[in-house]
């Protein structure tokens, strides 16, 4: 699979709401940043929090477009998701790194606020 | 010139601190997104908004990647400017339509909030 066959495959995974499956596709050593906040390091820790923030009644991510360079992969994307009953949807872009077949990096650029906003009253804490 | 080609001479003409070169990559019908907040559309109306929002005493964008598909071209960047003394340096995402080799349509991906955090305390009003 070529890089961007990876990807498109994660994004699969994402729509398919399989979150094991998402998992399998990062690289032990996964540096995971939603630029806004602070970044995870290691498939365990995004595990963890994938688990924390899901689960997702229903996940609709949108590809906009998808290009490489080398190992790199640019995405850009809309990420829908209903947690709790609540819709969100988050106009984001993406950059994954391919090593050994699986995501070794994966950024995802957004504002913060335009996700926050859209949260359900009782997570916003 | 390649749609890429296209974009990293703009890029080129940004760290050149040269707004008349840089509007010259426009379309006349430009769509220019900072996502976060509204668009603008047409060449004169996102010149006049690089005029507001200038003259910056540096510009130094990073360019992190760079891929195309077709004629759009997806870019991850760390923009660095000095406005007014002041440093700000801003991680992100842009995604570039060429036609008719110029920027149809330009969309920045980044969070609001690390912008703003970031800029002189007379501006931030």
């Amino acid at each position: 699979m070529s890089p961007v066959d990876i990807v498109r495959a994660f994004i699969d995974a994402w729509n398919a709401n399989d979150m094991e499956r998402v998992v399998s596709f990062l690289h032990e050593d996964v540096f995971y940043h939603n630029v806004p906040v602070e970044p995870l390091r290691g498939k365990a820790a995004v595990a963890r929090y994938l688990q924390d923030a899901g689960p997702w009644d229903s996940v609709d991510w949108q590809l906009l477009a998808i290009a490489a360079t080398g190992s790199t992969v640019l995405t850009e994307r809309i990420d829908a998701f209903v947690v709790r009953g609540q819709p969100i949807s988050l106009p984001l872009m993406g950059a994954f790194e391919i090593e050994d077949g699986k995501i070794k990096a994966w950024r995802d650029y957004f504002d913060m606020q335009m996700y926050v906003r859209q949260m359900p009253p009782t997570a916003q804490g």
